[in-house]
């Protein structure tokens, strides 16, 4: 799922979404609570109509970025309080608030608002915390029964940290509470490769294999295809607009930076078998120019080339799954996709409000 | 025609360019010398295939910008030494480099290189400005015989500034050099409004009827009508897209701006009569939450309506020029159409390089 934070994929319309192979977007619950407001969007029609996307719309519960975003916050039992960066007022999610907005924009797949811990925490603190995340889910389980939404699922978020035992726990007490499909949260904040790895897979299995599993805020390509590995069926990422806004291009042998100087005279596309209209039209040498003088077409052109690219990858994963030969795929697409080793912050870490 | 300054009009591609009913772009000379320079765009198969653009493409000499922009510019008889603002290097342009590079561009309405005066200027420094731009003229003309490039059209630039007499006698010699079309140049300055319409009268009534008119660097929409009115055929100008990237929308009824709280909750098109895809997806609330969140799409939306929007006007001036309704148009024009009074700078002002 491509990020449309504030409504809206950065730079890409819902008929570039279409074209690049999209098939759901996310979108975030706190940024579009604060500003235009659930209630505009509600009153305008819904989240699909106001952005103009006919598709499904995935909204997260706002816990990420109240906890990662806003200021001054104070967790209480009932909710948490924090303060606008918009306006600086004082701001209140509950459970049942944040199953509210998310009604109320529309969506079709809603989260239960938790905790998402930073890593590292401790071990009392990642207790503590997935206890209420737990017990957060419960109420929104219950609020989201109080409300009459036919169609609308209600995905249970696992937390639990870096302890794998918290993990097992928070996948037992969340399945418990039986939901419409499974997130497993708290990930790609900062931990090493192969504790997301090893984690997801601690979590992934024992989870139904009946209902969705969703990796929330991964990530890389190779990120993509080990979860996958690891039984995930859903991804959200910044990651192909973000970094095309920084001038990186995924291609199936790996990242490239476009600003580099071997691309100033490259009359070759991003990438020969891509089929997007950035690679259709323009070279790498157009593209690099674009990027120089900062225009806004190569954010644009660069956004639409990364998702179709990670559109195209999950397609060809979703083929091979199906096929039974993901671990022919797997194998072939390490052969030739070079991991980029740049060092990135956490992946989640741009849905900030730019205030600038 | 809108301006892609830099090779691309800023935020849309060549695609959204034919649905907005563009004909032809005009693109800087001055710019793409600087960046990503001639030699190149040449070598990557001339400016069409860089910038994906088939339809024609007009370029200005490169004097506007030098005389506008470049820091410590010198001129001489010989042409004009400055500074690149990107890294400092010292540069001349002369009237045949100043071809030379139009002609490596591909370009298919070229023009010579000439000095673009500001808004007041001196009889004497006006006079002998108008002198060096017809000796230059002469030149490129000269320089232009010797390079084969058989369909490509040379216009020439009507100077002469704020005076009548001398904008007279510089249609005189430019149109005695005979060119392909002609260009009136050093307008929309800062100069008053009456005084760009009586000096754009004076001037289109005596250039040949047999060749194109165009009025450089001109304007907003009433200007336009004005300005056909008084015989001219072709116009460039950055208001399109550089409102748009400020939030001002251009429709039948007038410029709306599209921050304004009364747009908050306007489920409406921006103009419910036009045919383009901001107009068809979204609402003004949408489009004013998207600007509110500084949001790429939003000057990309923007721009495409706009775009649209002249294209538009252009074209019903055309068919009314030639059922010979044209008077009728003008006046139902103004009936319906708000001018804004809003003060504006130089509708030129803003094809600098943004080192920021």
């Amino acid at each position: 799922m491509p990020v449309a934070t504030q409504g809206t994929i950065k730079s890409l319309t819902p008929d570039d979404l279409r074209a690049a192979g999209t098939q759901i977007v996310l979108a975030n619950t706190y940024h579009l609570h604060l500003r235009p407001g659930h209630e505009l969007v509600a009153a305008l029609g819904g989240l699909h109509r106001f952005m103009g996307w006919e598709g499904p719309i995935l909204t997260d519960s706002g816990g990420f970025q109240v906890f990662s975003l806003a200021k001054l916050r104070s967790i209480a039992e009932d909710g948490v309080r924090f303060r606008s960066p918009l306006d600086g007022a004082l701001r209140m999610l509950s459970p049942e608030l944040a199953v509210d907005i998310q009604h109320a924009l529309g969506a079709d797949i809603i989260h239960p608002l938790d905790e998402c811990l930073g890593y590292p925490a401790s071990r009392e603190a990642t207790e503590a915390s997935l206890a209420l995340t737990l017990r957060w889910a419960a109420r929104s389980r219950a609020r989201r029964r109080e409300l009459s939404a036919p169609g609308v699922a209600l995905f249970g978020i696992v937390q639990g940290g870096a302890y794998e035992d918290l993990r097992r726990r928070a996948v037992e007490e969340t399945v418990s509470l039986d939901f419409d499909g499974y997130a497993i949260g708290g990930m790609a904040v900062g931990e090493p490769k192969a504790m997301l790895y090893d984690l997801t897979e601690a979590v992934s299995e024992r989870l139904p294999a009946n209902r969705a599993r969703y990796l929330m805020g991964v990530g890389k390509p190779e990120d993509l295809v080990e979860a996958v590995a690891r039984g995930v069926d859903m991804f959200d990422c910044v990651l192909p607009t973000r970094n095309a806004r920084n001038g990186q291009a995924f291609t199936a042998e790996g990242p490239l930076t476009i600003k580099q100087a071997r691309f100033t005279r490259d009359a070759q596309p991003l990438d020969a078998s891509c089929p997007c209209y950035a690679c259709r039209s323009f070279s790498r040498a157009y593209l690099r120019h674009l990027f120089m003088a900062q225009e806004l077409l190569a954010y644009r052109l660069l956004s639409l080339h990364n998702v179709t690219f990670f559109a195209g990858l999950m397609r060809t994963m979703r083929e091979a799954v199906k096929a039974s030969t993901f671990g022919a795929f797997r194998t072939r697409f390490f052969e030739r996709y070079r991991v980029s080793s740049e060092v990135v912050p956490p992946l989640n870490s741009d849905r900030g409000l730019d205030l600038s």
